[in-house]
């Protein structure tokens, strides 16, 4: 089961990535686009990455915005490593 | 500009659709899949129908749930015939 993070050491992760934030036991985002297709392309791009990493994300979009949400349900949802794993790759692909 | 429908007509509308309600000026649905795959097919298929309908829903998902809400921001974020139209388009899809 992977371990929560502390708070100090998922500000540090979140230090190294743009415009991420701690809330509510969740890291998240939000990102702009110029229209819905480019945030449906986005969206499926991460989609993969978390297939890909056996982790998923919440994810609200509301045409050419797309807010995700990042904890880990075997953790009691909480964050963990797994979570700064995937934003890491989140950013990758936005 | 598209007009804002009736309550009555909204709830008539909604009746030939399965599990649609209305909500809080929205029109809104969840659903279930097997997978996050599935969902993220689902997504996509939706994605096409609003841009073919030049019309885009509200989207929340987390995992294999994705909840669907619809209004017109054109009409003051009141339920129009837009929506109605968007919803079925939705449903042929699911």
């Amino acid at each position: 089961m992977a371990q929560p993070l502390s708070e100090s050491d998922i500000n540090q992760a979140l230090s190294s990535l743009e415009g991420w934030e701690f809330n509510e036991d969740k890291i998240s985002k939000e990102f702009s686009f110029n229209d819905f297709s480019e945030a449906l392309g986005f969206i499926v791009r991460v989609g993969l990455e978390a297939e890909k990493q056996v982790h998923h994300p919440e994810l609200f979009n509301v045409y050419n915005t797309v807010k995700i949400s990042l904890s880990t349900h075997d953790a009691g949802g909480k964050v963990t490593q797994k979570d700064v794993d995937l934003a890491k790759a989140i950013e990758s692909v936005s």
